[in-house]
């Protein structure tokens, strides 16, 4: 997917410019953990045009194998962002529709090869939502992790405008590709809306009762990551992470992000950071930990991957540093 | 009006490119009430090339009628804004004597005709304190919707040294224009200018004896509305609003604006915010509030107008919203 | 229909920057009529997003009257234009499918209403190749005029792969637009396509022979116009315009064309130069070469339109001008 | 004076930037000569405000003496330029009324002490025709120099709409000025304006002609310098220069000028290469091939300046270079 | 220096462009005093092409005077910026070894010319720190100073990893400097490392045994300035400003620095301040609050240097300031 | 290496920006032809900061195997470019010296794992010329190759400059290298040069004395390959290729490249068609007709290298073609 943004926090199209960038919820942990040092393949369809190169180089300027990218027929799934400020809120529209992911026939993929030797599928919930080809991929693709023993974490990114479009049982397939995940990214809400039953209670209480309920409903699953967030301005925004495991949670302090340079992807970096730390062996202490720092950073990055290099970790985890020379 | 900015926060010509945009008092407000979805027709005079082009098209592009805008001798008014940063001031450099609008012999305006079938007549203080061809047409435009039973609205926009600049008397002048109009924009020290009266006493106490004694001055003023500013830096200012009736009155608390993007012209969308509130039926708290949060909401928007469609005014309204999608 | 362009003469997306101006045949013609004092109407769609917002405001600064232009459900047209250079050519890529237009189900035009007090309807052939509601659309918008009086002009802009991508007629549907037309502009490929025989012969005679057929198969018809143009460079071009009567031509020298800054949108800005001045009265040798000098002058302006104000025109029929002061 | 044009080839205001640069006839000449190496001073007026400040610190950049400019009350003089193209031509709109030099009272310039130690004064048609304080500078500067001995050099630059604009007589002003001169950049039209009397026969003969009847009418006069520009389109010129002394001349060949980046400025560009070749004691063929030479470069280089370093001056007189590395 | 940034708070080369400005600590420190009203000589060397140009123009356009930079073989000093936000550290990249100054044998330099009429030399501790001719030619400076009667300020500016790349003892020549110094720019960590003696205790106590030691082993030192910073953000900083005397000192109350837009020469700044306040006759109260007023300022400015003129003075030393008109 | 140009036409920072691009021979070779479908592995040495980061992005953004750069000490190879236009000469200024790459120990390179699997070598003559260092890895890579049977090809590029700055024989070294190619580029003055000596005569006869001279000289060597150029202006140069073979020859037409868009980098894009064409089979004039249209392809496009998809091949052998669409 191309973002199309308009450049420093004008509105879109104040003035007659935008600025292109890659995007996709996938593509975002993609390229936060190539960054990081991991082994990272895509497996997409883009246009076989100019238009469709330029999301190609951009992941394969970040070390992305893109081997299992094809170049197929249909346009370029495209999204028009404008960045918030003060009262103002970011603002996302969306041009995917027809894209050329969407028109493969799910024979195309041949998902055992693409996963061939990978330590890890990682699947967002939009990829389901874009309509019955989508569901088809995104199915054939965890029945494949599941084949080959690939552990397979996933991202709910529920959008209900997107089902909505099509006729979809959306807690149906979203089951099913839950029941073959080791990670799930959700907060209460989302699990809410997935078993169809409401979680009350206060704060900390309901969201370890929704982790519960997903634990129980979905017994390969070892762990529930999310994030809280409370907007104060489009600058300021408060976060805290949490993981929750079967056995135990791990919930870390809330942070004030301040000088919020762009908050689109902060959730994809999230799920990278997690699964990043998850990789090194962090305990569930440092993996929320991670995934916050993770998150934390990505606002302070223009477009909607966030750019950071193994020798910069240590930079992540520290607060408050004057210049680097 | 040509607004030359220089771009991305820089000094003025710190780099040698400028941003153009339309200004102007009344510009500004009819922008914003043109995006409200009300009828708007703008009168002024530009020279005919293509530097005048620029503002015809700014305008007719938000819609706003312009067959009462003259072509005509003279220059295009013109001011540089460098906008400020933390304790840096934003600084606005003026340069628009000798422009067309003021070199249009009055007996050229055809008010009568510009005022058909119009809802509302709004005059800015700073098209008389431009010199005397300015105010004879603000006085003949006053006049003519007296004739027409068009009710005028004021923004008092008070300048000295526009003022001072020519052998005027601003107070005959505001004082005759004021007596015409049902909406006066102006805080305690303008009607203390008008009035040539200080107002003693506190905060509020102060506000309400001025607005009486304007009251009691102008028997056709049905409503004074204002804001009080607190600036703590150049990207956090304090703001409140108030508006006065005869028998009573409406102030808001005082919210923080931080992440300010561009700070000039938000008194033109406050003038807008409290007319589109009156024009709906709102009440005083209503019309005191929403002008409010269009005054806030331009701060973060750059550019002298505040440019928000009916569909967005939800949006508006609330505080602190995430990514809208 | 939004154009998307590489800035500068760079590659697609070789910096990831775009501009973004308004385009579409009709669009074009409608912005060179109205900067040449013509009242112009537009009769489209537009989704009803900040993307939506653009195209409008564009059409609306150079004094179109957008009023019919619906707001409905859909995607904003798009497409991407790379500039050619020396021995590259100029690459376009469409991504017009599932637009806001093709989606408007047919009897929300109200194109009687649309066509109240016009001097004429043109249509462009893309229009109907975009798929049956485009085709629907095109036929009634042309029967309204029949029924009103009005006469319709019709720029054949035949494109093969619009036509191929849907079950469609081509022949059928232009046969029935143009029999209503008094005005065709097309060469004689294209009306060798419409009729389904081939022209041979050399230059002047087979565009004559190719006209009077036109005549023949379209009695309605008065005025065919093209141009003929040959391609040294991407920066140098040699063109012609020729119109055909029932009963006598005149065609133009063949001019050269260097230092072309953008050819896209030039066979528009002739269809304008030859209803400008058919609408000023002009004989067919004036015709012909007020025709060829809009092209001509397009190809000097970045964007689709070519934009040039009454006060121009004289400069527009002048050769080799030095600067003017 | 500051130059504010619309960037890449794009009409004025198509989208909403300009570029900044400074100008002015003798400010160009001035840069060309400090660029060669030459010692310079300026001498102006400019208002006392950060637009101000910008001219003032682009000619100190190129090493000029500005110790004799002052800061003192009007506005900015800037004009708008709009590049040509093709068939298009350059336009420049002038804003160059009640700048902050034509406001300066003749008492306050001190030429003797300006003109200390000065090699030359060279004086522009422009300052005189700008009014009668412009007209009251030149006088004064002329007359100073006449005092200290000082050689003058003064290009022509006749401005009609710049005369005609106040109650001037020309003639009489250019006449007391030249009468000063050793040194005119002027045409066989400019002489004809200024002795009111026609030059008939052809080309070269005429060029002569009027070259003797300067030499006739101001016996100060040593050399007399022109150059001859035939327009093809916007990008390619035709252009010959030409040197006049009492008892000879000297004109160039013809060269062809193609890929023209920037046309204004060139007259300036000449001016200063003359100077230069004349102060390095070249001869006249010299003096007219430099001046050509410098001219025809400038044509290459955005903004109304040439600029070229001593150490790039061979590469100034050779043609079809390829790449200097 | 040339300071290549990535522009619009974009990590480097994130897009592919790059904004050039002059750099380095002298040079920050007199664009500074020339800006106050001050006559600044720069020394330096730099290579004679374009790309050495430009620092020299830079300098120039503020009113130095640059007689003294010599123009020899070697490369220009660079260094990258990546302006940082929120959790993001601002990160500098030198690229400075090598460069035309560091190669400039010592005798090139003519310290008694440079320096005659002087009222104070400024050195850097970079300087010496750049290699054995960085040390030269900063020790001769020094020693000139002397013999000419001329003060000398000395800015720490210790850079570790400069004096680790070459065969240095830092202590040795600083110590030499310093010795000739009556102002020193440093706090209680860099006297530490210079004396090679801890100062432990709390705060205040600490800053003033640091500087009571300097005076005791600088006898000629009149002044030890510093400034404490603590982040909180790369957007918000806490800073406070204090001055020495051998009997007594100032400090001022720590202000909060907020909306920061470029954080590097804000040390360079500080040292203008005082020294500016120093040369005004300030008392310490005012000297040390003039010093941190200029350093907040240049937190608001794009670039390395704090550009502000004598007419914005008095706006300096307000704080909150609403727009300047 | 890293290329730094001057925007849109401008001299080098005649406004403060450079866009920033990847560079250097190999690199441009390799772009080319991974561009048109083949596997490409680069060797080479960057600096682990962000500023090394650029080069080894882009050319990954190629589906350039990069895994055989080395991240070292040193600093990054930059060059500027201020490309010329009309008279005025494209100029380049190097700042290479003491890049990671010339830091490198000879025995950090493993060429024989570089080189498993290659079809082919290719070296600059850049690379040696660079000192003591390059001159090790060329003869070294040179030797590994010879032991592989890797074919080796190899560009002369002959830079005087840089193989006077150190203690060099550059006959010697060029010697041993080309002993072990196969295909060379290079025309008759670089065969002179190796040869030590000349070659008079009219052109197709000097030139092909030259090739059987080298053919004589290097027994490896099967086919020689250069182009001859004439610069009439800076937008338009005169070209054509010649190949020659131990037994044969062919020389294409001279053709006219016009509307010039950047020069450098047409030499890389003709060894990269020959290269490109050899491998696909072609017979010798297709060969030469194939490097002369890549070649003729690269003056159209901004940057070092020639973007060319295979998909756009046959765009790139007709010429004078109108828009695509």
């Amino acid at each position: 997917m191309l973002r199309l943004s308009a450049p420093n926090g004008e509105l879109l199209l104040q003035t007659p410019r935008l600025e292109v960038g890659v995007a996709g919820a996938e593509a975002n942990v993609g390229v936060a953990l190539a960054q990081l040092g991991h082994r990272v393949s895509m497996v997409s369809a883009l246009p076989d045009t100019a238009v469709g190169d330029a999301p190609l180089q951009a992941l394969r300027s970040h070390g992305i194998d893109c081997d299992g990218i094809l170049r197929s027929p249909g346009r370029m799934g495209l999204y028009f962002v404008e960045t918030g400020a003060g009262a103002r809120s970011t603002e996302v529209i969306y041009d995917r529709a027809h894209s050329a992911f969407v028109r493969v026939p799910p024979e195309k993929w041949d998902w055992d090869a693409n996963l061939a030797g990978a330590g890890r599928l990682h699947l967002s919930g939009i990829t389901p939502a874009l309509g019955e080809r989508g569901t088809q991929a995104a199915l054939r693709a965890a029945e494949a992790a599941g084949r080959a023993g690939v552990p397979v974490s996933f991202d709910g990114n529920y959008r209900a405008k997107l089902w909505e479009s099509w006729d979809s049982d959306p807690r149906a397939v979203l089951t099913q590709l839950i029941a073959r995940a080791d990670v799930l990214f959700g907060n209460h809400r989302d699990i809410a809306l997935l078993l169809d039953r409401p979680f009350s209670g206060d704060g900390a209480v309901r969201r370890r009762e929704a982790a519960e309920a997903a634990f129980a409903a979905f017994p390969n699953l070892k762990l529930v990551a999310c994030t809280a967030r409370h907007v104060e301005t489009s600058d300021v925004h408060r976060l805290s992470a949490r993981v929750d495991r079967p056995d135990g949670w791990h919930e870390t302090d809330e942070i004030v992000i301040s000088g919020i340079v762009d908050r689109v992807g902060t959730g994809d970096a999230f799920a990278a950071g997690i699964l990043h730390a998850l990789a090194c062996g962090a305990d569930d202490a440092e993996v929320a930990r991670f995934g916050l720092a993770l998150a934390r950073y990505k606002h302070s990055i223009h477009g909607d991957q966030v750019l950071i290099r193994s020798r910069d970790l240590a930079a992540l985890l520290e607060e408050g540093k004057d210049v680097r020379r």
